[in-house]
């Protein structure tokens, strides 16, 4: 299976370019879509967001993630395993917080370069060749070089902000749920957030948090979007208290 | 095949990790997307998309049809058989519209609990791995244990309100338009919309009424928006005259 | 392969109602998504990016385009062969900058009609069937009928406007980069946009025009929506001077 995460916008016209690709080169693997509305100018906050989402792909899968604003820069293209999964992408952070929680990895720089390459479309060109020759059971050593370790790196910690913002209103952050301790509140703004299991048990209106369906703590309200309600965007910064 | 009818948003991050798990536990099945963007705090409104859109889907299709504001809650979660078609889904009304416009059905509680269960995500744990084995042709007795009928029940009656507004800004309603009388208009707010049998048969800008490709009555506007010129959205309330 | 080009919507119900038609008559064929937010209402801007985006499908694949704000009236429905591609889709100039810049050309009319047709939904009822026949190997030369020319024709010129805005806020216009000079800058509302090679080769925020992925002369800003800075929308007037 291959994995796309992605800014590229699911209403635009690159998703389909990139997938006319993968089923030209790799034609018997499905290919899911796991976000391509990752935060566009803000790196940092996609590295964690994927992170979060890559836990639920599986072993031997293979992410092609790609919010890249230096695309035809300097910055360098890669390869990385990290627990038995494969992501490819730019060299420029997105890639470094699964790296860095990874307990194993591999990173390789891609040498090879396509015949046609828009300098603006790596995603389409670049690396959706080589995500397919991966998926496909032909790892493509010959296109790739090993490399110590990733250039840009935002380590393995947590990040204290609203890292995407669902279509629902509800605010993901960066901190995961499962260390931090249960009866503990978030704090926004200077207004503190208690603590909720589902949305029901809050009445309708109302602001919680609560870890998500991909182990972060999420802030959301029932039946009302709590981005609104808060003022939440990608990158307000969120405390904790215990 | 596999039809998702969700309040999931088509960008958002929800609707991949569902279709991961159907890749994963039914390969071979199409996934087919009929909306991701049903009425997400309407549960009524969505219950009349749905029952006008399975109208298209052939027998032995399945349908997971997830809007669950109480996910995590009371609720059940069920599958129901309706004309030849499987419908799984939480018991929240949801499905009642199909059902109960249904010559014959048969309504299944859903016991098994997957390991895994995020509270906030049935979709992905609960409902997608029992849609997955229905349509793998491997219907899932263990896990489903026989009820009489839905707890939560709309009726099979026609709802008189804008139930769906489309990105053209044509305004759907929960009206269809095989029941109604030929010279009729539709009234909202005190105005009368008059019948139309196709948009170019009307001056641009102007808003009719006309059967709609699902079998809905519709008010629409040739070349414009009907919802920004009546100012229409989900719930507004229609009436009918003859 | 199957592509769509349409003014669906990629988030609405009616992409999915194709999909499962065309999942149910070539079940063996991918279907990739090209845009499903072509221009609704100005089929000439719609032509312009279908042409650009037909370039980088691979011969003999199947492009339905449906931009179609006339259907239900008097407008044919064609088939049209260029540069060993098939095209599916309305006589309403939708398909006639493709076919005009084509060396060779054959246009059939669809004569055939399905048993259920939906006056407002040809994409589902008409075109799609007929794609998918073509798609599957069996030309449907039974259900078509060879017509001169296409009816409704734009020509082969490029198109001095914009005829697309993504979603980053980079604004394409109709004018291929091939042709224009390489010192040359865009004229827009007076202001003179030069060129630059990618992205980061200017300070964020400051427009610049540059080739796209797809051989256009496209309006972008580092990090920034170039549509937002300078007030672009499909339609505006663009000027080019060397």
């Amino acid at each position: 299976m291959i994995f796309l995460f992605t800014d590229f916008g699911a209403a635009d016209i690159y998703v389909g370019q990139v997938k006319a690709v993968l089923a030209e080169l790799a034609p018997e693997e499905a290919v899911i879509d796991l976000l391509h509305e990752a935060p566009a100018f803000n790196v940092k906050a996609a590295a964690h967001v994927l992170a979060a989402l890559a836990e639920g792909v599986p072993r031997e899968g293979v992410i092609m993630a790609v919010v890249d604003p230096g695309v035809g820069g300097g910055r360098d293209a890669v390869v990385v395993r990290a627990e038995g999964k494969y992501f490819v992408g730019p060299d420029n952070g997105l890639l470094s917080v699964v790296a860095s929680r990874a307990a194993r990895k591999t990173v390789w720089s891609i040498k090879w370069r396509p015949r046609k390459l828009a300098r603006s479309f790596h995603g389409r060109d670049l690396f959706a060749p080589i995500a397919a020759a991966i998926a496909s059971g032909a790892f493509p050593e010959g296109r790739l070089e090993r490399k110590p370790r990733l250039k840009a790196n935002f380590g393995a910690e947590d990040l204290p902000q609203v890292i995407y913002v669902d279509h629902y209103g509800n605010a993901m952050t960066g901190l995961r749920a499962g260390g931090l301790p249960r009866g503990g509140r978030l704090v926004v703004d200077g207004r503190w957030i208690a603590r909720a299991r589902v949305f029901s048990e809050v009445p309708p209106g109302e602001a919680f948090w609560y870890e998500n369906s991909i182990g972060l703590a999420e802030i959301a309200a029932n039946s009302a979007s709590a981005a609104a309600k808060l003022g939440l965007t990608v990158g307000t910064a969120i405390g904790f208290s215990s």
